[in-house]
């Protein structure tokens, strides 16, 4: 059998992926933890290793965590740098690594492929994540999408094949409506009976989490409103025992819903509503630049009134893994699990506004170059990740956005100080912004609006260093003219999406 | 010459228009008022009565206002009954009618149709309605749509040709992006020159309001935030100065924009978020309908999320004058002024789905109806105003509902509190609940959301006393299903827009 070898973009270590699954390790964890509940957390992504961190360090220390992921190319280094030291999060949110060396210190956070471990869990945490395929055509539009359940099934049938009789499953996952009483539900049944176990002893909820991956990570997760719900009165408040255990309830309530139908709406409910909201801003974008506004300034000037604090600024697009699906998930459901003919239109055409923006962004990125009569031989890109101050790449538009440049250009440079490695086009970034911005770019665009760029307003330190032909083009609203050298507006050198040509 | 008359709907009183426009009385309130600065406001409407009547009660007490309007059969009622000291508005806002009665006993607000009024003008303030004329299909998508400016081109001549040439000259006419640089000003210079007056000195800015013409309706003038721009730095000045002695600028700090079309597109920018966010509401209350949730409670659940807290509610349709034309006249705009091909597409289709919501209301009921086997003979509406707390009807969308059904049903009676007459249906409206709720209905249906239906929740004790087979549907939310006397819900006969059927 050929081996199979997964690297860390975090520490950069590469492990072979071992066949067989190291049970003893396992073992010999539960047993040190005796005293503490076992909490297992599938999945270990983004959602699933912070909502591990967070249990991990409870308040009063009840929960002996164990994540479970594949032993895939793709997440086995994850399990061998928790079990090794390594935080296997880069995050703006300093939390993070502070509840990872806890935990590890403890030794109440351990990870592994084996699906035994559900085998010891009183609660099993679900953090796996459930895709949507999208089939676009030429023009970027979406012609279908589909959700396909078949990976989500298997993992729930290992939780049923290994699981107590007596077990609380609590689903986090963003998951189509209707899914944990059409989906979950029979499948537990199903594997408990044919295990011979009482099928009336689980507990089921739904409680979907508002992970924001940047600066507030882990209080996004501890410190914020919950929303939860149980296939049955007693699953809802097991659900309740535990959510008091792990998140600060009593500044932030839990809301209890009736059904897990409804929390799994309002989680896409949610979403595409942020999605809409986005998607809103694209053409207001277009307007402002054909018009010679700026849309920065308008929408500040609405922000100040308090039923439209939450407008959009314009930017290059919207990434991360949620938005870009979540409002397809409900469609998907409103047809397939309820009949709804029309599907939800308007939330998929969010999604297909938002998808894209990377492409408007090239555009207008183009015409500046052609508006510019010289050879564009370098570009510089700032910024790679979804979002501010996170290091998460998944659907960041910066990559749309990058493989349109690299179709014309060669020469094209990435920095991003929470990315090491940018997995998807497996490229080595650049972390620090000073080496960095020692090249000399004829064109120097910020992708990511890391508010870390600004601090000390050292960047326009650096940037008054290079070159002063160089042409600044900001999608993301980040810099700030007054601070920028006097010869980018001089020069006429300074553009932002959404303002076009940016004048004092 | 036929006599034309013009029914005021508040006092019921018919006036004779006169051929002549009572000069004579118009210079006595001039001369009564020569230690007040004059200010004209072109258009009484649901604005510029308003914003007359703050003016007009400024602290410093340094303004007599001017109210301009048409003497046709549509307007002029609304200079007698404020000439004779008859409110013109009706309003759950106690302070319109304080206000006005104020100013009426001071002798500092005046009506005329006499546009000689505004030659005596320090200041113009222009209220008046600019429309846009929809075209629509038999399914009702919008084919075309166009902002006639004709109308609005001769309200600005008939400034030009008799303002003084220092007037400061204020739009708040909701008007597409670029008409004041485009239309107005060129306008006004015209005039001036014609006269051989300089065309140096007027001042012309543009500052639009957020009238909400319901229990806040002068708070939302004087006490709240404000945007405002000048065609060049005097302009903007002189605006602000204006601004700042009628509105509470300390509190809510005003926000000046660099250009006319900046603060032109903020306005319309603002209502079309907000139509999008409506619009949203309604494929999610058809899902939720579908799937048996409860959409208002899934809403307040995501509403506790403070970037959520404006997730609209369901509902029966949008209404009022603004939010059905504001991004329609925006995409115009775009397309006639700044040359963006594609318009505003999703703005659009905003207005487009959010004008068919009386049609999903009315399938709704249609559908209720059906489901209870029985023959529907009276049917009463609770409420014919566009939103609530509210007089006004324009562009209600229970107009769109109540033709729908009187289609289909002959006995449909109405209640308003706060509309004795539908203009627009030239139909009388019974004000008072008691007395509309003697009458025996088959269907009784919630069509505006007012609170004064709530007051000590006598409208509870009011249906306790009607037959206990009658129906109720509500298509707002207003009903709370708890306060309803038991069969309500034994019998099934509660339904709720994007619920369903209602239990407990």
């Amino acid at each position: 059998m050929k081996e199979i070898y997964s690297t860390s973009p975090i520490s950069g270590k590469t492990y072979s992926v071992p066949r067989d699954s190291k049970l003893d390790e396992l073992n010999s964890f539960i047993n040190s933890n005796k005293k503490r509940k076992i909490v297992a957390v599938q999945g270990l992504g983004f959602v699933g290793t912070a909502m591990s961190l967070v249990v991990a360090n409870s308040d009063k220390d009840e929960y002996a965590v164990v994540g479970i992921d594949q032993s895939s190319e793709h997440s086995y280094w994850k399990i061998e740098d928790i079990n090794n030291g390594i935080c296997p999060i880069s995050s703006s949110d300093p939390l993070i690594s502070e509840y990872y060396k806890n935990a590890h210190m403890k030794g109440n956070f351990y990870a592994t492929s084996e699906p035994k471990a559900f085998s010891y869990a009183d609660v099993i945490i679900i953090d796996i994540n459930l895709d949507v395929s999208k089939f676009k055509d030429k023009n970027g539009d979406i012609e279908t999408f589909d959700v396909p359940l078949e990976g989500f099934k298997s993992a729930i049938k290992s939780i049923g094949n290994n699981c107590k009789e007596d077990v609380l499953i609590l689903v986090e996952t963003t998951v189509p409506p209707g899914t944990c009483k059409k989906i979950v539900y029979p499948i537990l049944v199903e594997s408990l009976k044919l295990r011979g176990l009482s099928i009336d002893k689980f507990k089921l909820g739904h409680s979907y989490e508002r992970v924001m991956p940047g600066p507030n990570y882990i209080n996004s997760i501890k410190n914020f409103y919950r929303v939860y719900s149980g296939i049955d009165d007693e699953s809802a408040d097991a659900v309740e025992m535990f959510l008091r255990t792990v998140i600060s309830t009593d500044e932030y309530p839990l809301t209890r819903l009736k059904t897990t139908e409804s929390t799994e709406m309002a989680k896409v409910l949610e979403n595409s509503y942020r999605a809409m909201n986005i998607s809103f801003a694209i053409e207001w974008s277009r307007f402002a630049e054909n018009s010679g506004l700026n849309l920065y300034e308008v929408v500040d000037a609405i922000r100040l009134r308090p039923t439209h604090s939450n407008l959009m600024y314009p930017g290059i697009g919207v990434g991360g893994y949620c938005l870009t699906k979540d409002p397809l998930m409900a469609s998907w459901a409103s047809k397939e699990f309820f009949g709804l003919e029309s599907g939800l239109q308007s939330s998929v055409k969010a999604v297909e506004n938002n998808d894209k923006m990377p492409m408007f962004c090239f555009d207008f990125v183009s015409n500046i170059l052609k508006s510019h009569d010289k050879e564009t031989t370098s570009i510089g890109l700032l910024g790679v990740a979804y979002g501010p101050g996170i290091g998460d790449t998944r659907f960041s538009p910066v990559e749309d956005f990058y493989n349109r440049l690299s179709a014309h250009f060669d020469n094209i440079k990435c920095q991003d100080p929470f990315v090491p490695i940018w997995t998807e086009l497996n490229l080595e970034i650049e972390t620090c912004l000073e080496t960095f911005l020692v090249n000399s770019f004829d064109i120097l665009i910020v992708t990511t609006g890391h508010r870390d760029y600004l601090n000390n307003d050292f960047i326009y330190e650096l940037i008054g260093r290079s070159s002063k032909e160089m042409i600044i083009i900001d999608t993301v609203g980040l810099l700030d003219l007054h601070k920028l050298p006097t010869h980018f507006y001089q020069n006429k050198n300074f553009y932002v999406l959404g303002v076009g040509h940016y004048e004092k």
